[in-house]
């Protein structure tokens, strides 16, 4: 059993990694005596529905539990899927002292926490991440949202969960570009901030790719405890919260020209990372040698190294200026100084972005 | 000029009320250098929105100000005008550095708030409030919301604004109904926390409806002062600002009732309160002196004293279960102890709520 806390003085919450992550105390007392709606989709549900609700129903815990099972896919991060959650939350007549419970990937994560902060101007809600990628990355630090035909997550909240709990075997039944997919935020964070987990990684991806327990637990581990202490130093992205986004405006662009429809978000992600280091070795900052190792570790993950050819780059551009990092019409680049360092780039040449897009 | 300002710590700002509010040196800070969108409606925009560009478009101020005109009325307090909002917002590029400016009563001021809480997970916002309800409640507090067909304010955010800018000439263009509706705010206040200022109203009704310049900013500052107390004491709502909703409960169910399209805000509220001081009589703590002098002030307002009769008691009370107030399936109502002093009451008689419902 792994337990992390996302400091954030009174809005402190526990993050909890083990095969017995939802049966953790903390997370019973969250659910005692409540009404809970547990929401998830289609694909999770008949795998994971059953399991969660015998772990809350102990008689003991006289929890009202029921369930708001959506559709699967980015496609449905959007407005008329809060309207179906805050619909049934009317309905039901759901009040304030309520709880939500996210089941699910990123897109059930997001939805759901945006749905959390908005509700009755904002109910409690639970994290329960079943993909590598929400453990690791979208379930830690309280970024809700949903997307808009022009941008991706482009209408949210900042607001915390109560709790995320990490069941590892969740990702026995996770399909093989899925886990690449959240492999993408795992190297992520060697980049920008742990040059020593790097090499971790290089050493031990094969037995990651192999899902082997240990390893996955210790990738897991690192990642969650790297996003939370980025996290509790800047809560709503002031400063340094933005390295996170590392490849995020490459890969968002990635995602907006294909409508959401094709590459998952960690693959956009994956080639937006090879393009941000691409461009930092076009400023100076990374060798041939680094550019080969983070190419090599992309590889080796199953990730793609360049956007999909069909996407111009002026359409690329132009896509990237609806980023949020763009301030003031400038827009902003996470670029690496070296592996193991990020930073946000306002000066850059547009020739020398255009020449990596 | 009169200047208050709400204490939030951080999120602190100003309450200016002065015909000189629009050029108040911090609105001019505020604006200067960004991209500004102010956010109107039909009635108002003809009205006021060249005097408020001509105020903030000073050369040395460098903003970008454009506008988004919308339909006027309750019902579009929807989230498919806040779609309308971000469509805008991203088809012209603001970015997370714009600032919004409501300019408008409390439909434009609540929908443009939730508008600004959300966009891009959070950009800042002036309330410009052009109604006497809007200047004395909804624009400071930071509650933000739209409406859901099951219910009123049911979608929303606590996201305070940057400042709130009274120009009290408004007031000069409000129709009668319009205004009677604000003064049951300002009654509210009496009634809730200020004996003394309910003496005072009642002493100045009639200069006060006769919209006497110094009355009125009399009537605002102290309305004003008196929201700020309880806001900054308690801004989520966890206890003491629940009074704030004297009246809401009974009102926001006969608003629903007639799906917010034929009494304003305000005149349910009215009603609402004289329902409320009703039962408050019924529990034994007001007498029929109390309740001669609550019903006289809020008919000399102009002000109903009671719900339509089309509607049944048993609707009523079916509807009153939707409202925020209700905690864990118990419905708790705002119930006047004496003249000047509100409670939450939880505990209260089912049979003397339908009586009086």
């Amino acid at each position: 059993m792994k337990k992390l806390t996302l400091e954030l003085g009174a809005r402190s919450y526990p993050i909890v990694i083990s095969p017995e992550a939802w049966n953790d105390a903390s997370l019973s007392e969250q659910v005692r005596g409540r009404r809970a709606l547990i929401i998830s989709n289609e694909t999770i549900a008949p795998l994971y529905l059953d399991r969660l609700k015998s772990c809350l129903s102990g008689a003991a815990l006289e929890v009202e539990l029921d369930q708001l099972i959506l559709p699967d896919g980015e496609q449905y991060k959007t407005i008329n899927t809060l309207e179906k959650i805050y619909d049934r939350l009317l309905e039901s007549h759901y009040d304030r002292s309520c709880i939500l419970i996210a089941l699910g990937g990123g897109v059930i994560g997001d939805t759901v926490g945006f749905a959390a902060a908005t509700y009755q101007r904002g109910v409690d809600f639970i994290q329960i991440p079943t993909t590598l990628l929400s453990q690791v990355d979208s379930s830690v630090g309280g970024k809700t949202a949903v997307n808009h035909p022009l941008g991706k997550n482009m209408i949210g909240a900042f607001y915390q969960p109560k709790g995320v709990y990490i069941d590892l075997t969740t990702l026995e039944t996770l399909p093989e570009r899925e886990f690449s997919a959240g492999m993408a935020e795992v190297i992520k964070y060697g980049l920008i901030r742990d040059n020593a987990f790097f090499g971790w990684l290089e050493q031990n991806i094969e037995a990651i790719m192999a899902r082997d327990p240990d390893c996955l637990a210790e990738t897991i581990l690192v990642s969650c405890r790297t996003k939370a202490e980025v996290v509790s130093a800047d809560e709503t992205e002031q400063g340094l919260r933005a390295i996170l986004n590392l490849g995020h405006t490459f890969g968002h662009a990635i995602e907006a020209a294909q409508h959401y429809k094709h590459w998952l978000h960690g693959e956009a992600v994956g080639a937006g990372m090879a393009m941000a280091a691409r461009m930092s070795q076009n400023m100076g900052w990374l060798d041939s040698t680094d550019m080969t190792r983070i190419e090599s570790l992309l590889s080796a993950a199953n990730l793609p190294l360049e956007a999909p050819q069909d996407i111009s780059a002026e359409k690329m551009r132009s896509l990237m200026s609806h980023d949020k990092k763009v301030t003031r019409g400038q827009l902003r680049l996470i670029l690496l100084k070296q592996i193991g360092r990020a930073e946000v780039i306002n000066d850059f040449d547009e020739e020398q972005l255009l020449a990596v897009l």
